[in-house]
């Protein structure tokens, strides 16, 4: 997938920017364009916010108009906020982020503009953009500075790109149970229960018996938890039954 | 929808305590509990930096230890990008926000652990979780700051609530042409062009057609952009034909 480009129109702080070349390196985006920054290029308050991420600096293009930034891409979105009386498709950021990917399988080279802090972008960059990208913020309080909204759409990116499972059972060093394993822990569980008077009546030993099952079933256990099960067993057991 | 409680334990700079009440505000978080800040509590410099979500930093609930702060919750999810050797569900920050929903649809109130700026959330303390969140990160630079971590969880509740489409055509001030607007439009459009010599053949008429139809059904257009494409097919045909 190739990156989306991360546009900046008239940055102000350095310390904002230092910080978007941040949020981009931490969802693996690299491609940074800025158009006309108030406090000119290089900026050494830049170099200090972007630590690790000062080669995404160092590899930004400078352009003076938002034109020329955007000349060889073939599909751009600018973020706002505000309604602009123009008719424009409305994008939430994960919507934008898969239409980002769908055109990347086309060959089609992305970008997205982002206005400066306060003022956001001009009308005329908006006319100048494919769709518009919009946060879903709070209405009363929807100010997110520039580096974090960059940040939000990086990290949509990086979703779209991620091939992590959306849930997934980390099992540390030891194998998930096998169900012959369960099935040796529950009888030996039952077989003590028995011993010790639990199960009353025999008429509902079957939905005891299930209701345990169940259980234990759910969390997904490991071969390692089943020993300590047995473990558990074995010692609240061991003054009542000969083990 | 309840919110998450949205737990940082032993927070060091106020001023990230501080970003974390904006971000929160931001989408539409409240519930903030405090672990055993380094630097006591109320913390001015979280004050500075939260600007206008003070409010959620008066209402913080400080707490001494991780057990009490999460004792009323029924689910709590930990934040965190190592691997513990821990046999839990590890969700995508998406994914998280679905069960959140799902949960509050059940009226089970949850709570997501954040850890200390560089070290993290201590190993008991993911322990003490039902499951773990892992952000999408580059491999080789993950490290998110304790605000960025909480405005992209706070940023996926927002999502998960949000009652805004995916993609929406904005319109502005002018509605979406009607299929007669559009027609109107296109057989003026064809007897300027026939009138001018554009057809040269009558078998390749109707493909033409089609695809100038195509064309400009695809945008969608409003009935002020139809008024427009009048205005320039009358301008650019008035020196050769009549009109």
């Amino acid at each position: 997938m190739n990156n989306p480009r991360i546009i900046l129109i008239n940055p102000q702080m350095g310390e904002n920017i230092g910080m978007v070349a941040r949020a981009m390196m931490n969802f693996g985006l690299s491609d940074l364009a800025i158009v006309n920054p108030r406090d000119g290029w290089p900026n050494p308050q830049a170099t200090a916010t972007a630590s690790g991420a000062v080669k995404i600096l160092e590899e930004a293009k400078l352009f003076k108009t938002t034109k020329e930034a955007i000349a060889d891409l073939h599909y751009v979105f600018a973020t706002t906020a505000r309604d602009r009386d123009m008719s424009k498709e409305v994008f939430l950021p994960h919507a934008a982020a898969t239409k980002i990917k769908e055109l990347n399988e086309k060959s089609a080279q992305t970008g997205i503009l982002f206005g400066a802090e306060r003022t956001g972008l001009e009308n005329d960059d908006i006319a100048a953009s494919h769709a518009i990208i919009t946060y879903p913020t709070n209405p009363d309080f929807s100010s997110l500075n520039l580096a974090q909204a960059v940040l939000l759409m990086a990290y949509e990116i990086g979703n779209a790109q991620t091939d992590m499972p959306d849930v997934q059972l980390t099992t540390g060093k030891s194998d998930i149970a096998t169900k012959e394993s369960m099935d040796n822990f529950l009888q030996r569980l039952y077989d003590r229960l028995d011993q010790n008077g639990f199960f009353k009546s025999n008429d509902m030993r079957p939905s005891i018996e299930r209701n345990i099952e169940t259980l234990f079933l759910r969390g997904q256990l490991t071969e390692q938890e089943v020993s300590t099960l047995h473990g558990i067993v074995a010692c609240l057991s061991k003054n009542s039954v000969a083990d």
